[in-house]
């Protein structure tokens, strides 16, 4: 199956710059693509590369440099991207039904367009939507729900109460609705505080593989439609966070704590329990948010700070070397005209 | 079902400020409760949520300030949260028996009144004590324990040999007795050192969902009793943790550490190898031990240090700006000085 | 079963000093090795441990101090150490066959030698070579494959189109293949690029528990032969891992970015995306490569820097207090010459 680069760009709302009529066969990156293949250039680093690549056609934003290939130029070259790839590997959707290895408890509802794959167990009165996909081994606990087209990939583990919205996808391994951590403790011994809450998670959430959310203490732990989790993620209980964030590889938000819409934390970045973060706030790489962050401000450094602020710090940890030597000048020079002073003193 | 406030003060010894005869139906967070209902005010950051609460009746401590709610007061207020939401919401307990797609190994002892789940894995000469619960899809390995009232939770793991002491609860995910991280290299390649010892988890522990603690080289990685561990926590081989440990999300403990008693580390804090953390030592969020601590001291930091000297450097980095706007006007009066006495010396 | 330290020293190519015909039926460690054990000192910081060890007799490498216990003396003790493991304890392979309640896909190769686990399932089309295991409730996906004696342990989860090099072992709870973690945003909506690349993982790997390995965008996210991944490892969309690496536990690396061979992550390091690490390059316990880091440079720090700088800079941090102070005493010393110096002009 090939399209010319002509239908291609109809299809994205771009245009051609070269040959119209160029058949593109698949999608590849600059390193793999050849003449019958479209790449992209999305970040001005691969230029180089771009350049080189055999591709007989390349993906470009607005203002690309010229390239050897035919060029395919839309406004924006990332969703361009995710509607080709979805193009040349179109979703395999697994078929309606349910395993007969499948444990379905009693008065669990499953949708007849649902899929329920092998050895997966679905919990007394918990409700699988249209066009849902439990696949196999993964494991809905009592009560719980999934919108339509909502998936939960293998080994999935949801607990008693969780809800998942429409068309989230939660990825191999995570575990949604666990204990939060809360003791409360005297005379060196940890009681457990009872976790009581849920977990709710809104449409068109995706949390990443092996990541995990706590249920609430009492009430929710919510994630807004629209949010994205990577792998590897924790959300401490009573957490809520906003639509449309997103939070990168291994990082953490501890108990109590609320983002606003749009938030993003980089990866491996944390935050402390019992805090908010603003709308459209961002946490830096490797950093701890361990005050509140005001809505739209970025912050970095370990406890994170204004992230301008932090820039320069780190700048200037660098040049604490040359204050100490500065420092050793200045002391020997102010030494010297003291003593010099002195002894004119003396003279007097 | 209701309990008076007198009722859930006896059951707590506290005492009612306000109307004895409330009537209580559940327990809510300051956010959701209504007038039938009981929330809790246990710090001082939420007093302004207290107060608006339209709770009925509020949990306190000593000393809280005065509220409309009718008060409910006493010692340790999060001892009472624990007890109250656990008469709320008593722990549903699986029922006894083992589902027949179990698989139960050779010479494994299931006791009756123990809970195996559906497609639950067990090995050939375990021990699954009374009471205790293998939840769906968990994975016993070969000559494992599991203590009285013990809980594997969906999709735990433990490797061969691992035991888990009474009443510990080990979340979703979590697995116990994967091979330590141990390689002898050399000339470029690394030769597995094979991890022939186990892991062993003492009683009134709790191990958070896709936490992982590897076996012992030789011997026993252990964890001590009533230590807590959150989600994605990481424990290496030979690692030996003392009692009543905390160990928040993220954590990390490289190999043969060992920790005392009541140790905690806060989220995403890391330990090195082949360290000694003594009795109630603690690890700031974020921070990195990679030297010994001595019992009850805190540290903070990358590389971690003392935390109040660690304090003071986070304040002095943020003062590096001013200090260089200091040293830059100290070195142009002191050429000036030098300038004009040399002019003076010129004179003389 | 024993045997003579002449004999363990013949098989590891050491010698003995001291009694040649002390007999040994067991490994043990320091602390727990008994007259008829032989234990190990492999690193200094055991010496004292060792001298007060009840062993028999101990492995030492070149220039070990003198030991009560008799001496097995050998040119590389970890390696020496990886043998004689093997040999008190050699590793369980699991009988050939497939279980009867593994669910095989159409298509599906399993050779006669491999095991197939309890509640395994293997995809459509996927190829699980000789001698290799999938143990219980592993899953495979579609068009996998597991070479030669590669070994799945309970839970892992193989996405559609993974492939596994001959040996390697993937252990429990790790997910290969999942998707990338990338999206186009525009007007505050995160649309999902789909991730229709693969994982590939080379021979002799080992990947840790709950290690997370994403598929590439398009092409392959690989990781190079003999590189060891521990526990808990993130690594992103189209990483490039070279041969021999060390992937300590928690660390992460965000996309695209590529190691070149024997690259060491220390616990809890991150990575950034889209970079280059060299041959032999290392990142620090705890710290973030942000910027490419050249073959055989350590580095450390958030962000990294050259490692002796970074540790300079640490020094340099606990100096800031005592800097301040000089800096304030040079302040006042030459505010007391200047205004000796104006008086003294108001002299002339």
């Amino acid at each position: 199956m090939a399209y010319s680069l002509a239908e291609l760009a109809a299809l994205v709302g771009g245009r051609v710059e070269g040959d119209p009529e160029r058949a593109v066969e698949s999608i590849q990156t600059l390193a793999a693509a050849g003449p019958r293949d479209l790449s992209f250039l999305t970040h001005p680093r691969y230029r180089e590369q771009a350049a080189a690549s055999a591709a007989g056609a390349i993906l470009v934003g607005p203002g690309a440099p010229p390239l050897q290939a035919d060029l395919l130029v839309v406004g924006d070259a990332a969703q361009a991207l995710a509607r080709l790839i979805a193009l040349f590997h179109p979703p395999r959707r697994p078929a309606p039904g349910v395993h007969p290895t499948a444990v379905v408890g009693e008065g669990a509802r499953v949708d007849p367009t649902a899929h329920v794959g092998a050895y997966a167990v679905i919990g007394a009165g918990s409700d699988i939507g249209p066009g849902a996909a439990v696949h196999a081994l993964a494991v809905v606990g009592r009560d719980c729900s999934l919108g339509a087209g909502a998936v939960l990939h293998p080994h999935v583990v949801l607990y008693d109460g969780t809800a998942v919205g429409e068309r989230s996808e939660i990825h191999a391994g995570a575990v949604l609705g666990s204990d939060g951590f809360g003791y409360a403790s005297a005379a060196g011994r940890h009681t457990k505080i009872p976790q009581a809450g849920r977990v709710i998670v809104e449409a068109d959430v995706e949390v990443g593989a092996n990541a995990t959310i706590d249920r609430a203490t009492l009430g929710e732990t919510r994630i807004g439609a629209g949010t994205k989790i990577d792998n590897l993620v924790q959300v401490g209980h009573n957490v809520e966070i906003g639509e449309a964030c997103i939070l990168c590889g291994q990082a953490g938000i501890a108990g109590s704590t609320r983002l606003g819409r749009g938030v993003v934390l980089a990866g491996q970045a944390g935050v402390g329990g019992h805090l908010t973060l603003g709308d459209f706030a961002q946490v830096a790489a490797k950093s701890a948010a361990l005050s509140p962050v005001a809505a739209g401000v970025k912050v970095g450094g370990i406890p994170a700070i204004e992230l301008g602020k932090w820039r320069r710090e780190v700048v200037l940890r660098g040049r604490l070397e040359e204050m100490g030597r500065k420092l050793a000048e200045l002391t020997r020079r102010l030494a010297a005209l003291e003593e010099r002073l002195g002894a004119e003193s003396e003279e007097d």
